[in-house]
Parts: C-alpha cells; sequence; structure tokens
C-alpha cells in the first residue's frame, strides 16, 4: 500500500513534467435518478462515470482514439469549454410501438484540444436521460484534422463487479449466435464460435470480445444495456471483456487493411448507449436508442406500410422444396438449358396459392425466394458476380404473378440475396429497384450470407455499414420498403430511414427450420439483446412444431404453439411473417384467427413483466383502434402470472380471445396443445395465465359486450 | 563431377519411389524458325522450351500453379494426351497499324490429369508463330474443380543467359517508372521504387521484380520480349527476376486478402508471350499479342473514330491553371458556394477557346479535365466518394459547350476520374455514361489516380483487371470509346473491345511538365515494352520545349520540338492528344502543318530502323489514302540516317516535306530549332536524316508532282 502511493506520486511529477499537467476537471449532468460525471484527468486523458440513483454503474472510464497519425488522441486533451442544455420534447415516429415518442435528456459538450502532434479539437457530446445515457466524439471541422484514419476507438465501460451477461461472441460477420447467460468473467466467445457450426461464417478473432447489444444484471439487482445508436459512416462496436477487471472497452470491426475508419472532418460518431434501471421492464421501454438517432429523412411516408406476409420460404428452410431450380450449374440439357430438379419451391402454381391465402386472410405480402436465376452455386465460393436481380427462373412467370397478386390485391415481396457481394449488387442496384418499381414490388427483403466481397472487408465493418446505408436511401429514392437480413444489429436508424423496415442480424426462428434450433430461453432474451436497437423479422408463427423436416425428424421448435404466437406481440417489428405452410394454419383455423387478428403497428406498448432469459409479458394497442394485444413467453420453466388490465380504458367493455398452453403442453412432447377461451374483461379484470414449459399466452382484447 | 551424377542418379531413384515415376514425355510444335518443346519431366512437371534457329532461347521451364487447396499443381501430372492444328487465317482489325493481319501458328494442346487431391484436369495450349510463342493454361469442366483459388502461378522462363533488360519495377499500382537498362543480375526494383518520387503511390514489394513487357537483348543480338495477352478475369503477371540463374518466374499481384485469382472452371488464364527475333525491328512490327486476343464483341464499330484531340490538361500540368475551382474544399462563403481561386482551367470561355481552335485545324476532339465538382481534395485522402462524374463547375456551362461544341463539328471527350475509388465510379458508371449520351459525348479518358477502393486492392489486381473489363464493356454498351489512364499496362484486349481505344499505364509526357521528366531515350524503349501491348496516350505534340513552368523555370522536355512531332508516328496510339498550349502552336504554324496532317489510322505501318534504348524510325500509310508518314527519333545521341523509301508506290511522285531538326537543335540547349524543306521523292529516293541528340524528323509523303 505504500509502496502504490509512492508510484502514483511519482507519476504525478512525471505528468507535471511531461505534459505540464492540469488539475483534473469535473463537470456534471444529470436527469432524474441518472447523473453523469465527466473527469478530464491529469494526464489530459477523458473520462466519464455514470450513476444510478447515486450509485455508481460505471466507474471512471476512459475515453479517446488512436488515429493513424497519432497513437495519442486519448490523453494530452485539455478543457477548452463546456456547455449544458436540457431537450424536452415529443416526436411521432412513422411506425412503432408507441405513436409519440418523448426526448428528454440534459445534454453536456466538452470541448477539448488535443496537444499531440498538431492543435486538434474532439469535442464529447453527453445526453443524460432518465433512463440512461448517451455519448459519442464530435471531429469538428479543423485546420489540423480532414480526412483521418482511426485505427482504434478507446472507450471504456468500467464496470462495478463481475455482473451477469446474456451475449453472444463479437463477431465480424454474424449475429446469428445462440446467447450464453454468464459472468463477465466467464466469457468465452471462441467457445461458443467453435461450436457453432450452423452458421455459415463466422470471423471471431477475439477470445474475450462480445456483440452488444450487450445486456447484464448486476448482483443487486440493476439491469445495464450497452449498445451504440445512430451506427452510420463508421464500423459497428464490439466490446472486448478485460475479464478479471470487469472493464468493457470499444472494438471496431476493422476493414481489410485493418484500419477502423476512414473519416472526414467534420463526422459525428455513433452514440455510445448505456441504459441503466432497478427494472427490467424499463429496459424494454427504453426509447433511448431511437432518440439518439436523426429524425426521419422521408417528408411523405404514405407509401411505408406495415404488413404481414407469407412466402416461399419456410418450406425451402425445412428442405421440402429449394431455392435452386436445378441440383447444379451445370446439370444442363443438350441445349444448355438447366434441367429442374423438380423441387424449385417459387414455381407459379405454388406462389399463387400462398397469393390465394394471403389474400383469403387478410395478410398484406408474399414474398418468394429463389425466384430468379442463380441459386444452383450461389453460396460458399466467394463468388462475385452470383445473381442479376431480375432475372426469373423459367417456371417462374413473372407477369402472371405480378398480374394476379394485383388482382387480389396482395403486395408482392422482392427478394434480392447478395451472398455477401456486395460489389454486384451496386453495380445493379438501381437496375433491381427499377425492376421492382416496375412490377409493383413496394417492399425487398435483402440478405448477405457468406463472406463479404469486397474481399477482406466484414458485415460489421464501416465499408459494409455505409452499403447498407446506400440500400437504405436507395429504397427512399425508389419508394421501397427494406428489409436486410445479415447486416450488423440495427441501431435505432429506423427512426432516420422509416422505410428500412426491420433486420434480421441476430438468430431467427428459422434456426429451427436447419439446425439444432433456440433453445426456450431465446426469445426471453432477444428483446433484450439483439432489438434493442431495432425491429427483427424474426419469422414467427410455427404450428407445425414437430416432425417437419423432411431432412432430420427429430428437429423440432423449441416453442409451445401458443409460443409461437405471443412472439407476434413479444418480439416487436412492423413486418411479420406467417412463417408456417399454408396447410399447419388451415389445419388450425380457431389458432390462426389470432395471426389473422394481430396488427403489426402500435399506438401504445406495455410492458408489463420482464426478466432476461425467463420471461416477457407486453400488451400493446393496436394503432387507430381500441384493440389490445398480449403476448406472454416463458422460457423452459413453466410459469403462473396475473396480468391486471388496467391499461383498459376505465369502464368500458372488452372481450378478450385467451389462446392459451394446453393443461399437458410442453415444447417438448406436446407443443401443439392448446386452447382458447373468450371472455368478458375490463380494466378491473386480472387475468391468471399458465403458461407451459416453453408455452406462451396469446390475448387479444376487443371492445364488446 | 562425378559426385553431380551420384546425386542426379540417387534423385532419380528418389522420383522413382514417390510418384511412380513415368519416363518424361517430349512434344513439339513449330513455325518457320521458331520452335516449341513440351516436355512433361519424371516428377510430372511440365515444362517448356523455345528455340530460334536452332538456338534455345528459354531452356527447360516449370509450369504450373499452387491451389488454396493444393499446393502441388505443379508436379505430379500425367499425360492423358496431345492435339496438334496449323491455323492460317486473315483479320482485319476496326483500326491499327495496319489494315489486315495475318495469324499463323501451329498449335499445340497437352491434356494432363493431376494427381493430388483429386482427379484434376489442366491443359496447356501452346501457339507458335514466326516470331514467338504464346501459351495458356485451360481449366476445363470437371468434377472436382469448379470454384477454386489460385494461391501462386509457377510459370518459369529459364533464359540462357544474363541478357540486357529494359525494365521498370513490378509494382502493383503503377507502370510510370522511367526506363532502367541493366542485366538481368543488377534488376534491384527497391532502388527505383525508392527514388521515383514523382508517381503518386507505389508498392513494390518484391526487390527484384520487374514489370512486363520486358525487353531483352542477348549478348549474341537476339531480342526477346516477354509479355501476356489478353489479360481477362485475372491478375496481371509481373517476373520475379533470380538473378543469379537468370530466370525469371510470374508474379501475379495479389488481392486484398492475399490471394492471387478467384476462379471457375472452365477457365482459360491469359497468354504468357515470348517473342523472338534477331531483329529488333521485328519486335515492333510483331502482331502475336493481337493475334491471341478474341475477335472483336463489337458487330457495328462503325461509331468508333480515332480522332486527334486537343485540351485543357496541359495547362494544368505545368501549373497554369488548375483542376479545382477553388483552393481548398471548405474555401466556401456564407451561403456555402465554393470561392472560386481564379485560376480554374476548365471554363466555358477556354473551352470555347479550344474548341475554336481544333474547328479551325481539323482535330476532332476537346478534352476537358477539372470541369466537375470534387477537385478541391480529390487525391491522397483514400476517399470513396470523390467525384459524381456529372456536375459540372459553376463556371462550366454545359450546356453552352455542348451546343457551341456540336455547332463547329468538335466532339467533346468525356473525363471521368476516379480518384482510384472504383466502387464509387461502379456505382455511378451507368449514370455517368447516359450522361455522355445525353450530351455527345463519344468518348471518354477515365482516370484511377490514387490508392484503389476497395481498400487493399491494387490497380494490377484480378478485381481491377475486371473493373476495367467492365467499364470497357460499359463503353461497348453506350457506344462510347475509353481511354484509360492508370489500367494495368494493355495486352491487346484492345483488338475485343475496339471501342477501348488506349491506355496510359505507362510514364507519359506528362512527366516532363511536373517532375523531372523523362530522359531522351525514354521514347525509343517504350514501343519495345509499354506499347507491345497497346496504344499510349502518351500525349506527345509539345511546341515550347523549356521555361513553360510557373512553378519551376528549370523544368524542360528532354526532345527537340521535331521528336515531338515524330512521336505521333513512332508511339503509335489511334488517339492522339495535341497537348501543348494553342499558342504555342499559333506561334509555329509551319510546323504545327504536320501534326494538323498526320492521321491516327493506317494502312500500313514498315518498321525501318529500330534499336531499344537508342532509336526508331517508322514509316506508316494513311488508311484509306495514298499518303505516308515518317517519324524517326534518336536517343540523346545525335544520329544520321538515310531511309530509303521503296515502300512508295513504283513509278508514283511524291512530295515529301521534311521536318528536321535545325543544325545546332539539341534537346538541352536549343530543342525548338527546326527546319523544314520541301522534296519532290518516289520510291528510288533515298532520304538522309540529321537528327539532333534527342532529336528526330517527322515527314509527311503525299501523292504530286
Amino acid at each position: 500500500m505504500r509502496l502504490m502511493k509512492t508510484c502514483v506520486f511519482f507519476l504525478c511529477i512525471a505528468f507535471l513534467q511531461r505534459s505540464m499537467a492540469q488539475e483534473a476537471t469535473t463537470l456534471n449532468a444529470g436527469m432524474e435518478r441518472l447523473k453523469l460525471e465527466f473527469v478530464l484527468d491529469r494526464s489530459g486523458t477523458p473520462n466519464y462515470a455514470v450513476y444510478f440513483n447515486q450509485k455508481q454503474i460505471v466507474k471512471p472510464s476512459a475515453l479517446g482514439f488512436a488515429l493513424s497519425d497519432d497513437s495519442t488522441f486519448y490523453k494530452d486533451f485539455e478543457l477548452l469549454g463546456s456547455e449544458k442544455k436540457t431537450v424536452d420534447e415529443t416526436w411521432k415516429p412513422v411506425w412503432g410501438e408507441v405513436n409519440q415518442i418523448r426526448n428528454n435528456y440534459e445534454e453536456l459538450t466538452v470541448h477539448l484540444k488535443h496537444k499531440g502532434v498538431a492543435s486538434r479539437y474532439l469535442d464529447i457530446v453527453f445526453r443524460v436521460f432518465a433512463d440512461g445515457v448517451g455519448f459519442r466524439y464530435v471531429f469538428p471541422n479543423q485546420a489540423a484534422l480532414k480526412y483521418f484514419i482511426v485505427t482504434d476507438e478507446f472507450t471504456h465501460f468500467n464496470l462495478t463487479g463481475d455482473h451477469k451477461a446474456f451475449w453472444i461472441p463479437g463477431d465480424y460477420d454474424t449475429n446469428e449466435y445462440p446467447y450464453t447467460t454468464s459472468k463477465l468473467s466467464e466469457v468465452d466467445a471462441w467457445k461458443l464460435a467453435a461450436t457453432a457450426t450452423d452458421i455459415a461464417v463466422r470471423v471471431a478473432p477475439d477470445q474475450y470480445a462480445v456483440q452488444t447489444p450487450l445486456m447484464m444484471k448486476t448482483n443487486d439487482g440493476l439491469y445495464i444495456n450497452i449498445h451504440e445508436a445512430a451506427l452510420s459512416g463508421y464500423p459497428a462496436m464490439q466490446l472486448h471483456v478485460d475479464r478479471s477487471a470487469s472493464s468493457l472497452s470499444s472494438s471496431l470491426v476493422p476493414d481489410a487493411v485493418g484500419s477502423k475508419a476512414f473519416l472526414h472532418a467534420p463526422f459525428k460518431t455513433p452514440w455510445r448507449t448505456i441504459i441503466v434501471s432497478d427494472k427490467a421492464t424499463h429496459i424494454l421501454a427504453s426509447r433511448l436508442i431511437l432518440n439518439l438517432n436523426e429524425p426521419s429523412v422521408i417528408q411523405d411516408p404514405s407509401w411505408i406500410k406495415p404488413m404481414k406476409f407469407v412466402g416461399v420460404w419456410w418450406e425451402m428452410q425445412i428442405g421440402k422444396s429449394t431455392w435452386r431450380y436445378s441440383e447444379y450449374a451445370d446439370s444442363t440439357d443438350a441445349n444448355g438449358k438447366l434441367i429442374p430438379n423438380g423441387k424449385h419451391g417459387a414455381t407459379t402454381e405454388n406462389v399463387k396459392r400462398y397469393i390465394d391465402f394471403a389474400a383469403k386472410n387478410g395478410i398484406g405480402g408474399v414474398l418468394v425466394e429463389g425466384w430468379n436465376t442463380g441459386w444452383e452455386d450461389w453460396f460458399g465460393n466467394w463468388k462475385e458476380d452470383v445473381f442479376d436481380f431480375v432475372t426469373p427462373y423459367p417456371d417462374f412467370n413473372l407477369k402472371e404473378i405480378t398480374a394476379y397478386a394485383a388482382s387480389k390485391n396482395v403486395k408482392m415481396i422482392m427478394h434480392n440475396e447478395t451472398s455477401g457481394s456486395a460489389t454486384n449488387y451496386e453495380r445493379q442496384m438501381d437496375t433491381a429497384f427499377r425492376f421492382m418499381n416496375k412490377f409493383g414490388y413496394t417492399s425487398v427483403k435483402t440478405g448477405y450470407v457468406g463472406k463479404i466481397i469486397p474481399r477482406g472487408e466484414h458485415h460489421d465493418g464501416q465499408w459494409m455499414v455505409n452499403h447498407y446505408e446506400r440500400v437504405a436511401k436507395k429504397g427512399v429514392e425508389y419508394k421501397v420498403m427494406v428489409d436486410m437480413h445479415e447486416p450488423p444489429r440495427p441501431t435505432g436508424m429506423q427512426r432516420t430511414y422509416p422505410n428500412w423496415l426491420a433486420c434480421e442480424a441476430g438468430r431467427g426462428n428459422e434456426y429451427n427450420a436447419f439446425s439444432k434450433g433456440n433453445s426456450p430461453e431465446h426469445e426471453t432474451i432477444m428483446p433484450f439483446t439483439r432489438l434493442m436497437g431495432g425491429p427483427m423479422d424474426y419469422t414467427p408463427g410455427i404450428f407445425k412444431l414437430k416432425n417437419y423436416s423432411p431432412e432430420d425428424p427429430t428437429r423440432q421448435v423449441h416453442t409451445t404453439l401458443v409460443k409461437q404466437m405471443a412472439l407476434y406481440i413479444t418480439m416487436y417489428s412492423p413486418v411479420q411473417m406467417v412463417s408456417d405452410l399454408l396447410e399447419n394454419y388451415e389445419a388450425k383455423p380457431d389458432a390462426f384467427q389470432f395471426i389473422k387478428d394481430v396488427p403489426v403497428d402500435w399506438d401504445d406498448s406495455k410492458i408489463l413483466e420482464a426478466e432476461p432469459g425467463d420471461y416477457i409479458t407486453i400488451a400493446r394497442k393496436e394503432k387507430g383502434k381500441d384493440n389490445w394485444f398480449i403476448g406472454a413467453i416463458t422460457d423452459e420453466n413453466a410459469r403462473t402470472t396475473n396480468i391486471p388490465l388496467d391499461f383498459l380504458d376505465k369502464g368500458k367493455k372488452y372481450i378478450a380471445v385467451v389462446y392459451a398452453d394446453g393443461d399437458k403442453a410442453d415444447w417438448k412432447d406436446n407443443p401443439e396443445s392448446y386452447k382458447i377461451q373468450k371472455l368478458k374483461v375490463d380494466a378491473k379484470t386480472k387475468l391468471n395465465l399458465k403458461l407451459a414449459p416453453g408455452g406462451g399466452a396469446a390475448i387479444s382484447i376487443m371492445p364488446g359486450n
């Protein structure tokens, strides 16, 4: 102890000599129970700390960068000045979980001058909300810093203990891992990456890096969520875990030459976000990430329409039909024409069946995958010129399908799989979007399965982040809604581009189709992790939960049927697939009624109960109507819960239809058992719900006597 | 000696045991004095040797590859069979040095089976011409080799001695080095790369690698030229020099992940070419490289029109005016508009001056660089979104200029500088070419100055080779002729894409404008090296050879004025810039007459004299006319030569105008001295020419009395 103090003393001397050391400076900002402390320490390193209810949540944590021409851009700063302001405003999202959002924060901006290779300037902007903190770096316009390269960002999150964490590996190319719940000190990304053989491309070079949103729970019951907001022009941030110190630090996904970001001042980095509460429900209810994003760029969003859709998709995921038309690219006849394999899913006839079903059941859209040439050898070759996005297979009669869908008032959903070849897609993007306009496709699902081209780039690096935003902008230009698969996990950019309806960027229901699948707790974690940044195209609604795979009869979905229904509420998205085979819905019209009824856009949402990894119960009010829908899910454990319906209008009468797990239902042996009960309810009603192991409950509540 | 023999004996034993060694197999092909020998040696390695006049030119040299999944794809082959055929055909180029080309060769195809990780097949096709050999690898369609990655190509050229070589460094990103003449054993690329600070981007990781075409001369007076033909879908080949063994081996330019080529069978590599003769003039007259390229893809080439052009260009190269409109990107006024620097070259007024001059002097086109926004910070930042290719600066009135040029029957030449950001160009290429069509631009000069984006790729790697071909194809699609600056050096692809008129891809005249310039011997080497693969936009015709640079009055062009005129003949190209400032031509209308007269497309060409590094004299006959033009150049040494005009029609009378160096002319102190003499000549005339040090002669010969 004595020795330590001496060391510190000598260090101070050293600083005094080396950098004319200044006194440490402290600034503050706060909002309700949240407090942010900024400290420029005596070495000129910016630090911040976060307090909740006067308790330190993040210990003093250093901020800064290494630039390619100055490795010291994290110290030797001096404080030029600071500003504070308070904002309290309300805005209306084009679509969402609620119809208006309050944006209330205190902002502290610190202006720093760096005494390194040149006089350079850096601002850091902190916004303190009632439920957390966001901060970003701002490189102002300045003489000595124009074009520059970030070789590292040193943003630290020094935590106060070895928290329980819900995490996936910090992989440069995928977010599709199953979640691990462990102490931070037990994080081991490589262990997961090595076993996750059901994921096509895995690049996780740091054994101790995790992906964000990182959900944590402290020993004393606080919930902390770390992520980023407004990821634009910059690589995605992952977190390196110092397992012994319980400290996290930013780890940016590198580019093909090992740099992190090529920037041009003025530039604002994405926000680093810390959401804190003593209630798990507050985490899910937080709008902090959306609030930190820029307002919509779309003046007239009337063409943006949330919807449900069916599609030629699950049948291919389970191996019943194929994306490809021919078995091999060189399976050609004497005239060089592809020989059909007889299992192609995207045939005119089959697509019409889906259109009929959608029309009959009031489902807005039909997605068709595998409609276009190139699927015989699309994957795994790091091939650049894979698809052209406009040439249908011979058994997909585009004009006939277009006319048929139009006659039934059903929207066809375009599918543009790129195979990771972003350069090829960029070359043809205008052609592809013009094609959509021409044939009346108002939305597109994009995909990036495979290693990225430009080779050496990663899904989550700066170049691809720019690419995905270009696609979103192209959608704005052509009035096409976009649902991206395999981008980085969202960061609230859907506020800025409301046509960017949803992303996959996580482990979807599809893993139940083609691999060992998702655990029963999976969907109780995802809203706290992947969904914190934005909607997910999770593809719920599987009714046939066992014996669906011709390839492997032991495969099953790890939920009950009713839990699949509840996911339409608990996994928020403005586009929700009605994913199963049509015949599986036709076999259970009473249960299917809920899926027909449930909307995808909301006036209000109430997070009634939640515990990551255990359970979630949410009630949502349909946009522009008096209908409420409740979804409740549990993990592998059965659960009984009482739900007070006090959010209903006082005095008003409602009819609730309760879709519940059957008495002997359980996800493993009896997943498809359900029961339906009609009840008269009002604001004073308490609903008693029993959820089977891996089960759920789904409830529609509509005005009526 | 005894020891050696024993060693060889043991090696044989080893081969017998290791690979069930076969007997060596030998096959032959030949044409006139050229002979090719193919040997599959006892280790199953394919080898070839080349003989000229029964003398070995290339000693047995190994062929083969390393693939990413099989490092032994250069040995353990067995010979399945072989075929021979002879071809003798004639074809007509759309434009060129001659109006028809004989393609006469004997072809030997060997079919090999590899006994490695799988049964795989490789063909090697040899074509033996009277003046050399070409060979390529062919990966046939096959079950065990579909998509694959070439990690190395092992093509050897084992030479018979330490030849004199004319070389530039094997740089991944530039061909703009000055040439070094040295023994192969003295090659040192790093020495050159370190000093060539006038080249923006230099990446030459191999100290002993040189660029092709590599021109060599043996001690006994043979000329050997090694290059490649039909570079498509594959990286450029450079040559690693084993200095002690006088052996060269292929060194492919790598991609961003360190691979050489991503291929898909069936695939044909470019041809490796060896041109041999005992006469240097035969090297320049060879059509071997063109013959090895595929025929034109353009059915109706009537829109392809070779031409001369002036341009707003040299004035910027010498620093008189600027590409940029404003001094800095952030030099903006209160309204955010750029503040002009007062030196912008591409103004409407200035461009009209060039249009007037072109119209008056029968020059077909006007190039304007710096017409579009983005030049304030276009270079050196590895910036991706630099130019948009369609937005003019405020002082460039596009519509007015378009109308004015049309009224004067002058073609405007588009300029698309990419700054090396190929991804940005690819995204906007359709827009850019549509823009050209809309405003009547029938040709475009493209540029790639800077480090390539996709970052990690190189100008000469597979990805960019594909890019340049895409640009050429885009030109075909939009009927736009292309002149590419900073691509790999040409390989005869202008046969296939005759709209791909010329490339820079070498050290042009421009280096005299902004750097220490080119040596007096430079232009006597270039036709033997850079120009072997195709035309160069060298930009000859500078009349003011000293005191032109406001930046550095000591700069000068290292030729006489007449040599600048002779370059229109000795540096063949279907597009030739008339490069100097207009006032410098207007000051010397008598000399300028030659430039007005000289055409850019030919019925015939006679290489009258040539020695690399010393001198070149060429006579060419104008396409569709009876006019002949002669260009003669020398290096730093004065030269006297007698030129028999026996190529003229017998008995026909001609008037020759001889543009000669003045009696006391020399490149250094008196470069602009010239004299003009009119002579009556016929097929029996011998012209006596005196070339000053660094000088030349230019002669027009037209029918008349």
